[in-house]
C-alpha cells in the first residue's frame, strides 16, 4: 500500500517542539499584557453561517478567498478574521456585557486563497477591540495602540523594536470631496494610496494620471506625501476637523507614552470597514514581514446584527505572520526552549517502578518537569542516552540499592557529577540549579 | 435591511467572559500538569487532506460525519480527532524527535453530524500520547492514566473526583477465538459489549442471542460480567497472557498511585483503532457527562504514513464535553472569575489623560489588572457607575487636584473607603487587598 503524505497542506504551519514552545511563550506573554489591560479573552466558533461571513457591501473578494461548505441546507464557512464573529457576539450579548467592552481573541483564521511565501491559509491573529454604545472617545484608539505597543515590546527580545504609523480616513474623505472626485475616482485613488508603499513614485504618479486625468488634482494628492497634511489647513471645515483630530491624536499618543508614532497618510487599511483613524505597526528590524499589526475605528461595528449603534476601535496582531515567518527563516534563538525537561528518572527493573513513581510524583508536585523512562528492562546505557538526547538537566537513577536505602542517585547531566541524596535534598539541588 | 442572526450555529459553543475565564483557567491548570510531566505541546493544522482523514479501514462512518470541502483539485476537511494529525506529524519527523516521545495537543476538533444535547460540532479535546519505536512498555499506558488522573485532579474543585475503568482488547480477542466466533460475530458482539453500559441486562442478552444463537457461547460472554475475568484462567495460553497483562497492569497502576482504578471489560472504545489495553475516565459526581476521557494502545500508530513501526498509547480528555456542558447547566461556581479587574482608573477631563496614563502604566507594570475610562467628558457619576458594573475591586480617580498634588484618590469599591495616596502607596494597598 502506498504511504500517505506526511507534510501538511501548503500554507499550513506545524512547528517542531522547541519552536512551538517559543510560539506559545510569546503568545502567553502578549496575552498577559492584554489581560492586565483589562481585555476579556473570547473564544468564538471558527465556523460561521455563510450569510454572516459574506457581505457584498464590504469585501467583494472575500467570498472567492474563503473556505465555504454546506451541511444539510446550511451554508457555512471558516472565519477569515475575528471581527465578523465579534460583531455577532457583541450584538447578541448587549445586556450581558459592560461597555466600553474590551475584548481579545487569539485564534486561528482561514483564507482559502492559494498559499504564497509569508501568506498562510491557516494563521493566528491576536485581536483586541474596545467597543462603546453610541459614543467612544478617540482616546480609546490611542489606548489600543498603546497596548499593542506594550504587547509587542513584551517579546522585544525576539522581534526587536516596533513603530506605528497613523493614517486618517476622514482626512482623505475631506480631500476627495474638496477635489470633487467622483465615487469611482475616490475608490480607485484610495486603493492606489493604500498600495503607495509598495510602488515607486513614478508608478504612483502614473496611477493618479490614469484615474484623475487632471494635473491640478494629481498634484494636490501628491503634495500630501511631499509637503505634508498640515498644508491643507484653512481650506474648509471638514479638512480642518480631520487635521485637528490627527494632531490631537498624536498628542494623546505621546501622553500615553507611545514612542515611535508617526503620521503616514499612505496607511489606509485597504477596503476594510474602517471609518476613522487607522494605524499599522511595523517591526523595525524586520521590514520584510510587512505589517505586524493594524487596525482602526468603525463607526457602526455591528450594524448587520443590531439596531444598537456599537462604535468600535480594534486591531489584529499578525501573530503567525510574525512568529511562524521568523521561525521558518531561523531568525529566532531557540536556546532557552530546547531544554524543557528538568529531570529524567531512569528505572532499573520493573520492581523499582513503585519507588520511581513515588520520586516522580514528588518532583512534579514541586513543578519540576520530570519524565520517567519506563522501558525498565532497557540497559542503563540506553536509558542514560535517552536522558542525554532529551537534554534533561538532571537524571535520577533508581535501582535496587536506591530503593533499599530510600535515596536517589542524582546526576548533573552537564557536569557529570553524581551523588546519592534523599528525595528532598535532591529537590533542593534541582531547584537551586 | 433584515438583521443577521446573532446566535452561533447549533452545536457551536461561545461563552460569556466569566465562563470563558473558568474554561481557560482549567485548561491552563491541566496543561501545566502535562507540561510538568514532560509532554511537548503540539499545535497541528485543523485542516488535513481528505486522504489523510478518511480511511475506510478504520472508521467507516467518519466520512459522512465530517466537514469536507475542496479547493482547486485538493479535497480536504476539518480534523475530527487529534490522532490522525499526530500520526502524520510523527511519521514525518522521525529524525527530529526523541522516542519515547510525549506529545500533547489542546485543540478544536470538528464533527459535521447534526448537533444533539451534549454533542458539539466544534469542541476542544486535550490529547496526550506517548510513542515508541518498535517497543513501548505497558508501564507507559499506566503513566498516561496516572497523568490524566493528575490533570483531572488539578481541577477537582470544579469537576469533583474521577474514576478510571480498564478494559482489554486482547482479552476479548482471546475469548472470541476460544469460542470460535466468525469475524462478523466478533465485530457484532464487540459493538454490543461497547454499548452494554447503556442497555439493560435483558437487551444485552437479547443482542447476544441475535448475534450468536448458541446458549453456551452466550453464557460464556455473560459470565465475564457476572463471575469476572479470572474465571478464564487456565483455558489457553492467549487467555492466560491477556489476564496476566491485565492483573500486572492493575498492580503497576496501584504502584503509580492511581486510585479508583477498576477492571471493567465493558470498556471497549468502540471501533477505534486500539489493539491493547483501553480505559475510560468518569467523573463520579457527573455520570450524566458519560466518558470524560478515554484512550488506549495502538500497535502501529502511523502505518499509513511510515514503514517504521510506531507503538503508541494515547488518550483524549473531552475538555468541552466536560466544561462547556457544566457551564451550560450552571453547575460551576463562577464567583472567582467575575472580578477580573483590580482597578478602574477614572479620568476627569482630557487634560488629565497624560497623568492618568502614567498611573495606568505604573499599575500594569506591577501586573495589576487595570482599565482606564477614557470618555473623559463623562460625569463622575457615569464613570464610577462603570467601575461598579465591571466589579473593579478599586477605582482610582484622577482629577485636576490629583495631578497638581501628584497623588491618586484610591477608592475601595467594597468598603467605599477613599484616600489620597502616592502612586507607590496605592500600589501597596492594592497588592495587599
Amino acid at each position: 500500500m502506498d504511504l500517505k503524505p506526511t507534510k501538511p497542506l501548503s500554507g499550513f504551519i506545524e512547528l517542531l517542539p522547541a519552536g512551538q514552545r517559543l510560539f506559545d511563550y510569546c503568545a502567553a506573554k502578549m496575552q498577559n499584557v492584554l489581560r492586565v489591560a483589562g481585555f476579556s479573552m473570547l473564544d468564538l466558533p471558527a465556523i460561521e453561517r455563510a450569510e454572516v461571513l459574506t457581505d457584498k457591501d464590504n469585501w467583494d473578494e472575500i467570498e472567492t478567498q474563503m473556505f465555504l461548505f454546506q451541511k444539510g441546507d446550511t451554508k457555512m464557512g471558516l472565519r477569515y478574521d475575528g471581527t465578523v464573529g465579534l460583531s455577532r457576539y457583541v450584538a447578541g450579548h448587549l445586556n450581558d456585557l459592560v461597555f466600553p467592552f474590551r475584548a481579545s481573541q487569539f485564534s486561528k483564521r482561514y483564507r482559502g486563497e492559494r498559499a504564497q511565501k509569508g501568506r498562510y491559509r491557516e494563521f493566528y491573529q491576536m485581536d483586541l477591540d474596545i467597543m462603546g454604545i453610541n459614543s467612544l472617545s478617540t482616546n480609546y484608539d490611542a489606548e489600543i495602540i498603546s497596548v499593542i505597543g506594550c504587547a509587542l515590546d513584551s517579546v522585544a527580545e525576539f522581534i526587536g523594536p516596533n513603530q506605528v504609523r497613523i493614517g486618517s480616513r476622514p482626512f482623505w474623505d475631506a480631500v476627495f470631496d474638496w477635489l470633487e472626485l467622483t465615487d469611482t475616482q475616490k475608490k480607485d485613488v484610495f486603493v492606489l494610496i493604500d498600495k503607495r508603499d509598495k510602488m515607486g513614485d513614478d508608478d504612483f504618479a502614473e496611477g493618479l494620471r490614469d484615474f484623475l486625468g487632471d494635473e491640478n488634482k494629481e498634484n494636490v494628492i501628491k503634495s500630501v506625501f511631499t509637503n505634508g497634511y498640515r498644508d491643507f489647513v484653512n481650506k474648509n471645515d471638514r479638512l480642518d476637523a480631520a487635521i485637528a483630530e490627527l494632531d490631537d491624536f498624536m498628542e494623546i499618543l505621546g501622553e500615553m507614552g507611545v514612542k515611535n508614532a508617526v503620521v503616514d497618510l499612505s496607511v489606509a487599511r485597504g477596503l476594510a470597514y474602517y471609518t476613522g483613524l487607522v494605524f499599522e505597526f511595523k517591526l523595525l528590524n524586520h521590514p520584510e514581514l510587512g505589517t505586524a499589526a493594524g487596525g482602526g475605528r468603525y463607526a457602526n461595528l455591528a450594524e448587520k446584527f443590531s439596531k444598537t449603534k456599537i462604535i468600535g476601535v480594534g486591531a489584529a496582531i499578525g501573530f503567525s505572520r510574525i512568529f511562524a515567518a521568523l521561525l521558518e527563516n531561523n531568525q529566532l534563538d531557540l536556546t532557552q526552549f530546547e531544554q524543557p525537561i528538568d529531570v529524567a528518572v531512569l528505572v532499573m527493573g520493573n520492581n523499582n517502578v513503585a519507588y520511581a513513581s513515588h520520586v516522580v510524583r514528588a518532583l512534579r508536585d514541586e513543578n519540576i518537569a520530570t519524565v520517567s523512562y519506563l522501558d525498565t528492562d532497557k540497559k542503563f546505557k540506553n536509558q542514560i542516552e535517552y536522558a542525554d538526547k532529551i537534554r534533561a538537566k538532571f537524571s535520577i537513577i533508581i535501582g535496587d540499592d536506591e530503593l533499599k536505602n530510600q535515596v536517589v542517585a542524582l546526576k548533573n547531566m552537564v557536569s557529570g557529577n553524581q551523588e546519592n541524596l534523599t528525595i528532598s535534598d535532591a529537590i533542593k539541588q534541582i531547584k537551586a540549579a
